[in-house]
């Protein structure tokens, strides 16, 4: 396998609130504050068809993530034993890509404005996907 | 930004019966098959903690999808107008990562088998995360 090609480009880039690691909520869903994805000129052509209320999967590339961490805690829980990372959403993991679900408020231009988005400031976005109620809910068996 | 540094690494692979593109379905969620995902040993620790029922978000490397389209058509969908692919969940896209909701079936050793699974067979896996409703719902607002 060659691993030469996957090599992420970044589609765009964060502007947040959050500066810096502690600003940022765990997850997107606890917060009301609202970021903008600035795409980049090159991809905008791919935004077509997007509209303020749609919802949308956010893939970043959490750049400022431990890449060498297997086991790790929740935030807070410091008394529960150490998981395997593939169990858990923490940022630090193999590949930093995070996945948010956020609400699109408004898309002008090559600009989304998105609400319930935790990454920091800079943040590279990689990927904006639609949410599907038939595909991205839990199947029964 | 220094692209460099967003080079992802294979955690695992896929073992499916979709051995060409024109076997697999559209999306994981029209398939009752059964994949395997087989997780590198370096990284068989960050399972711990997965058990068999759990749903699972599976991102995977679509090492055969064209990195250069931006606009694109569901498939059938020929008489459609072209779509931004930032917009649809077309495996072609600038950043060919899969995002798959898959039934975790059984999880023994480094070997996962999980139902719902679209990926080709040899295809690169960069990530596992749990399914968690409160943040993989949409928002209200």
């Amino acid at each position: 396998m060659n691993e030469d090609f996957m090599n992420c480009r970044a589609v765009g880039v964060v502007r947040s609130p959050f500066k810096e690691r502690g600003d940022a909520p765990s997850q997107g869903r606890h917060t009301d504050a609202v970021s903008i994805i600035e795409v980049f000129p090159e991809y905008q052509e791919g935004l077509d068809g997007l509209k303020a209320g749609d919802d949308l999967f956010i893939l970043c590339w959490f750049d400022r993530s431990d890449r060498t961490v297997l086991k790790t805690r929740r935030r807070g829980a410091e008394n529960e034993p150490l998981r395997g990372v593939f169990s858990t959403r923490s940022p630090a993991r193999p590949n930093p890509i995070a996945l948010t679900l956020v609400k699109l408020v408004e898309v002008t231009d090559g600009t989304l404005r998105v609400r319930g988005l935790e990454a920091l400031d800079n943040t590279p976005v990689l990927d904006i996907k639609p949410y599907s109620e038939g595909i991205d809910t839990p199947r029964e068996t």
